[in-house]
């Protein structure tokens, strides 16, 4: 009996007739067939890029970031890049779009598939909305976003449309101009707005709705969204663990909650620690600020375990199609928790050789097979992208699910 | 300076002109102008209607029933009778549309307005529908609505079209065929194919969505369904109190966060208990099951207290339109609590006089004026049905906002 494949959702086979300029069978030869990307997007809040691109920082600085770039990238093919309005357009008319350009395209360029972080949200929204009445906020938000997501088409399709809107309307730790409109129009009304916006100027993007709720809200929420027709591609599911992992069973209790509506899934900002675990009575995650909080050779050890178990549960869910680890380094990590797979030093923890072994080996395909006498071969491989090498030729193609044979010259 | 009424959203005034036959103004006449109804729904769970209009239990039972439903008719407008569907349909095919017609036509001819509850709900179904596929079941219910609905068009035109459906997938203390449907269809779903069918056979009626679920999640839950398009009449609030009156900040917070839909809001099934309150740390109120529950004089005076502060804050606010308690007797009440206004011998609680007088007094106009020369006098009251009285003659008319002059012939 065979044992059953797990993965094989991830999987297809593939048949490939190799022929020569003349259209003659390439037979009895050996190719190699290489994966070089993956359908499945296994990504990293890697805001370090901004800098690194547009090289505008300190030398010493530039060379510590190119470092741990250059470890994000040998494990990496997503990366999630920041436009929090506050941040992006500190003072009005003067965002900061060439930079994240040039991060966007030096990721694009290295074969990286960007996201945008958000478009629309209550925190580290821009200061200046406070002056303006709500009709004036959501003009502003709405220009806002045929900026950015017009800016970016073809550099980022794929964005966090809107975030966290269970809390959004009744967020009161201080006022602020989206809280504001998310009053005036109500939960389902915002993101209605907000999809229809994105949509308009970039009709083929990946739009996401992204919260950290995953309670019963979260899910009346979606419910509410998609029967009133909002264009929802994926559901963005926040899971910052600073205060436990969540283990297998709320996990898969998730998955079973979020995968009713049928569509796919992201796990947008993904957090396990390497160090002790934040209190469990601190409600706001924000509220719990300490000077230093090291990472362990105890607890890089659990970490480890828990990224393996967590993403092995999650690359085996069919609906789920994305990973994002929200901080790839403990340097400039969130809350200055040791999260990240590389410590502040850039040295790889234990959690980075696991993620790397999962992505770059254990759900990846390398296989060399011989033609048969009408020059076909038969493989079965991961989804994405490969190289075929047969001889000093090589061909590139991608694995889909249901690929029919294909020929190609070399 | 004078005071504020705060009333004044339930008042109108309106201006009446009195001619005699031959069309002359009846001038420098006494009128008596007195409320016989009110527009505002006062109303109860009086399922022991269908008792009395029937006649179908022993005469002692029966002069019993009638006497409660004396005092019930002596005060209150509206009237809520049970359509469980495991109740009115226990078999197949033998529903008791005959026994609740008589009691809804007997209501009625009381100047009385009924409501149906419910037409959809996971408690007390139809057993039988336990043998039935999904389909089958979508398909009995959708005939289920068709039957009652149009079999009760006329003398019931309010319904709780679908209740509790925040718990209704997640419902897990036993397995129901409405549960197995609203897995299938979603909360939003199963919303609106209900209220599309109930609306199909009865296009002119209140329909309500029902639920004692009051946090965020009914919030999202009705937000959904209004950018659904699901045609919503009012929001129905359930305030069973076993456990402690909510009390005014509570109660001002619930109006706050449901009125921003601007739809009318209904507290469906209000209970305030005159005896000791159920302990804090039950969850579902059907847990708490005693051999007695007495009512007591020192809780009696709570629950009088009680009914008239949150009686007096739903009145005042704009968007209630109606207060159903839903037990009016301790006898037969749910839970066997001491939920009512009057006690299992029919003898009124203080309570009664409270409601009584609100009802019938404080919120009631009687008065008596002066035709001017013209034959014109002007009153403000409480909007509702009014009998005007010259002489030995008779006339009935509403008092609605926003009247114009009417003449009138006496």
């Amino acid at each position: 009996m065979r044992k059953t494949n797990e993965y094989a959702h991830r999987m297809a086979s593939k048949t490939i007739k190799l022929v020569d300029a003349s259209g003659n069978p390439v037979a009895g030869k050996e190719v190699a067939l290489k994966q070089t990307n993956h359908k499945f997007l296994f990504g990293c809040g890697i805001f370090d890029a901004v800098e690194v691109a547009n090289e505008n920082v300190p030398a010493e600085r530039l060379a510590f970031q190119k470092e741990k770039l250059d470890k994000f990238l040998d494990v990496f093919n997503s990366a999630t890049l920041p436009f929090y309005w506050g941040r992006f357009e500190p003072e009005k008319g003067k965002p900061q779009t060439k930079e994240l350009k040039t991060a966007a395209q030096w990721l694009k360029d290295r074969n990286v598939t960007v996201k945008g972080h958000p478009l629309c949200w209550h925190t580290v929204t821009a200061p200046w909305l406070l002056d303006m009445s709500n009709e004036e906020i959501l003009k502003a938000q709405f220009a806002r976003i045929e900026r950015e997501v017009s800016d970016f088409k073809g550099l980022i399709d794929m964005w966090d449309v809107i975030n966290e809107v269970v809390i959004m309307p009744i967020f009161d730790k201080y006022d602020n101009g989206i809280t504001r409109i998310s009053k005036e129009l109500g939960r389902v009304g915002i993101i209605k707005e907000m999809f229809a916006k994105t949509r308009e100027f970039n009709p083929g993007a990946t739009l996401l709705l992204n919260d950290f709720n995953t309670s019963i809200n979260y899910e009346i929420l979606i419910d509410g969204c998609l029967n009133a027709g909002v264009p929802i591609d994926a559901i963005g599911i926040q899971s910052h663990q600073h205060q436990g992992y969540w283990g297998r069973e709320k996990l898969e209790e998730v998955l079973e909650r979020f995968s009713h509506f049928g569509l796919p899934l992201h796990f947008t900002e993904n957090t396990l620690i390497s160090g002790h675990l934040m209190p469990a009575q601190i409600e706001d995650l924000n509220d719990y600020q300490i000077p230093e909080w090291p990472s362990t050779p105890e607890f890089e050890e659990r970490q480890a375990k828990e990224i393996e178990e967590m993403y092995s549960i999650l690359f085996k869910h069919p609906q789920v199609e994305a990973i994002t680890a929200w901080s790839f380094s403990d340097d400039g990590a969130w809350l200055g928790a040791p999260a990240g797979f590389i410590r502040t030093d850039n040295s790889p923890k234990p959690s980075y050789e696991v993620v790397k072994k999962l992505i770059k080996d254990d759900w990846n395909t390398s296989v060399t097979c011989q033609t048969d006498d009408n020059g076909k071969v038969t493989f079965e491989g991961y989804l994405g992208d490969y190289d075929l090498v047969c001889g000093d030729k090589k061909v590139s193609f991608k694995l889909n699910k249901h690929s029919d044979t294909v020929q190609m010259v070399i």
